[in-house]
């Protein structure tokens, strides 16, 4: 109470948009949270969320929606295939001054770059980006920083780190952002097809050590986390390619043999067979945890802009 | 309370059946629940609502599903193109039976005339008619007058001008028959392949001053009123035609030097091009303010029909 | 209160996984629940409902949704088409996973016999299973007893016919289970097509008195219940055979002359024309009411998996 972050009414858009304190300070407030997952609260009763999904992402909405329930609110809103024919015909910036008009705060995910801060200037309410574009998803990035913090007990000192599609992935890109915030090793682990976009590595590479790898075996024996995003056969040009790349980035018990004892596996899901089920009975496996940690931070970030909690 | 108009269990399914007094003690109860939109309240909680919409209108349906949300109730239902499927080859009158057994009050849109009437014979619970064929839509008419009461302080003694498609334009059939219960003075503008139904002025005529044009200019000048809606480019055999009626029939900042500087422009959403963008941040535009004003007269409504307001 | 059923947290697969007692309280506890129906509950205040429909049934989706809404409690979810393919590429057991990390409770839906009870393995939630398979609809079941209960004032010695496709009709095998438990006469009566699996007969026979007819003139005279499900065409290779069957299986005031003037008549909806309209504002006709008590009886079994009730 009253550390004066000024949260309430204030867009989430960018990851990039808040300081490490204000970071702390939302892992700080989504750990309150966790009680009131079992028991439920009044805290956002008579609130109403608008969640405008301009293409799918049934697990982000779902969490969204369970946020706002177990906060006592209210939601409405459409996902794909619906919501582009409704809105279809009238410009973004109509539809985000009519939906607002019928909600308190606006969950937004569209698939153009810039469309969450277009959206923001227009609406009174706050705008909350739940993916925009190939850059920002900044609601998993803090579900992810969590989930470190809540498995490892802090996040500073850790070798992290993320391996798969860390070009196309949306999530990595507001992840590593995030992480650079901290003092960790960051290691990217990627078929060169792959690899995180130069403006992204140039952007932390000041404030963190990082180091690109195309094989886990170079930086598994000291790893802390280990962060695995799906590679999708579509990227590829060759299928024989991806046949090759798919086995190469998958992680398995045999090759978990070579891990820290204590190194938790994150994925954002649904993963195809980048994690194998054997994975999923070991301490290792944070990742439906994850998924779980989502609903708290969400819930975290709808009190805080909707001034529930200072 | 008591004035004893009787709404509880009442269905609204046409404006026609409503007096003046009805209709005004209606705008009354909607500014009682003005603060309930930002505080939330009680008042129908434990109550369900079901929304049946067999054609599309998802303003509509996200406003009345907030209305039932600020108020604490719950929504189920579905919009096109689910429920056409789903409830094909049952009969109206059986989906209204079984729907009802699972709701508290119905809420209908369907594309033919008087499935609201029938649909409200079968059911005992109440049904509000939320769009039913090309003439009624009684409560985007009462949330107009809403807006017209609200930003002039009264009705009674207005110039209010009608301008676009008044022919296929479902909104401007009930809004025409609720100001005629009115002392005003109703200016239809429109090109002639879309002028207002014949049945519908004679129906009016009697009780108010009624006039007919083709352009805006005539009546501008003493407008209090401006509602303006879309024309759409199907209605036209010849798309030379449409271009040309399209440009005549849209306000922007040019015209508005034409008018009383208390003009308020209302428009039932969504707009392509019939009011210009510059209008937004002008005192003309109501618009926004009446997509908002739909959710306090939709909240008075469920409240009088379901007996939480008498 | 603490009759120790023990049915907190327990899953809802089978009608086999029931004993007659535990059937029995739970159409006690759904007496209880209906009293909320008209003034709501608190009971599930802060729980969530992920409703995960692989194929679509609305009927049972919205009355599991009023049943929550009733008792306070909110829901998440998706039906079809979306579901399929939000979930497309992920194993059932993932999707469970992610699912119930959002929720207190799944209901599930899904083409495949075995599908509840494999989810029921993954999750550690309650999972209720509404409808896999051909075989097992277990809170329909639960919902025509109660309705017979409530009707009649009990089951025992009531001769109670099932008509019409006792093959295909998922909701009659987990219904013949049901009554198996009691001390019914059973008469089956269906075209020779449509007659009920071989194994389910097998498995009821040495509990109750079951036999089989082709005409409802054999077992009408002295029938209790008459539960009509629906003929589908497309289960006939021929459209003659069709035609004619449909009419013989048909219910209608002349069929009904013939009845006990206490007669029940139940159809699990939707019906085409196997119970003819003029039935319906008779005495005879429960299938509304039926349709209704199916939110009381699920309204229990979410209070009694949740915990909130003992």
């Amino acid at each position: 109470m009253g550390r004066g972050y000024g949260f309430a009414n204030r867009d989430i858009v960018s990851i990039r948009s808040f300081t490490r304190e204000e970071i702390d300070y939302i892992l700080e407030v989504s750990g309150t949270m966790e009680p009131l997952v079992e028991k439920g609260s009044d805290m956002l009763r008579g609130k109403v969320l608008a969640e405008l999904f301009f293409e799918p992402s049934t697990r982000t909405m779902l969490s969204f929606q369970t946020a706002m329930y177990k906060l006592g609110g209210s939601v409405i809103g459409f996902a794909e295939p619906g919501v582009s024919s409704v809105w279809k015909g009238e410009s973004l910036a109509d539809t985000v001054r009519v939906v607002e008009s019928y909600s308190d705060v606006i969950v937004l995910r569209h698939p153009l770059e810039g469309a969450a801060r277009f959206a923001a200037e227009y609406a009174r309410v706050p705008v909350i980006n739940a993916g925009s574009g190939a850059e920002e998803h900044p609601t998993q990035a803090l579900l992810d920083l969590y989930t470190i913090m809540k498995s490892k007990g802090r996040i500073d000192g850790l070798n992290i780190v993320l391996m798969g599609d860390l070009r196309y992935g949306r999530t990595v890109h507001s992840l590593a952002y995030a992480l650079s915030l901290y003092d960790v090793k960051l290691r990217l682990v990627s078929p060169d097809l792959l690899k995180m976009r130069r403006e992204v590595i140039e952007d932390i590479k000041d404030r963190i050590e990082v180091s690109e790898h195309t094989d886990l075996a170079d930086v598994l024996l000291d790893a802390d986390v280990l962060y695995v995003t799906r590679i999708q056969k579509e990227r590829f040009p060759d299928l024989g390619e991806y046949e090759k790349v798919r086995g190469s980035y998958a992680v398995n018990l045999d090759v978990l043999k070579r891990a820290k004892e204590d190194l938790i596996v994150l994925h954002p899901l649904p993963r195809v067979d980048e994690v194998a089920v054997e994975v999923d009975s070991t301490p290792f496996a944070k990742y439906f945890e994850q998924a779980r940690n989502g609903v708290v931070v969400r819930m975290a970030l709808l009190a805080l802009v909707l001034g529930a909690v200072e």
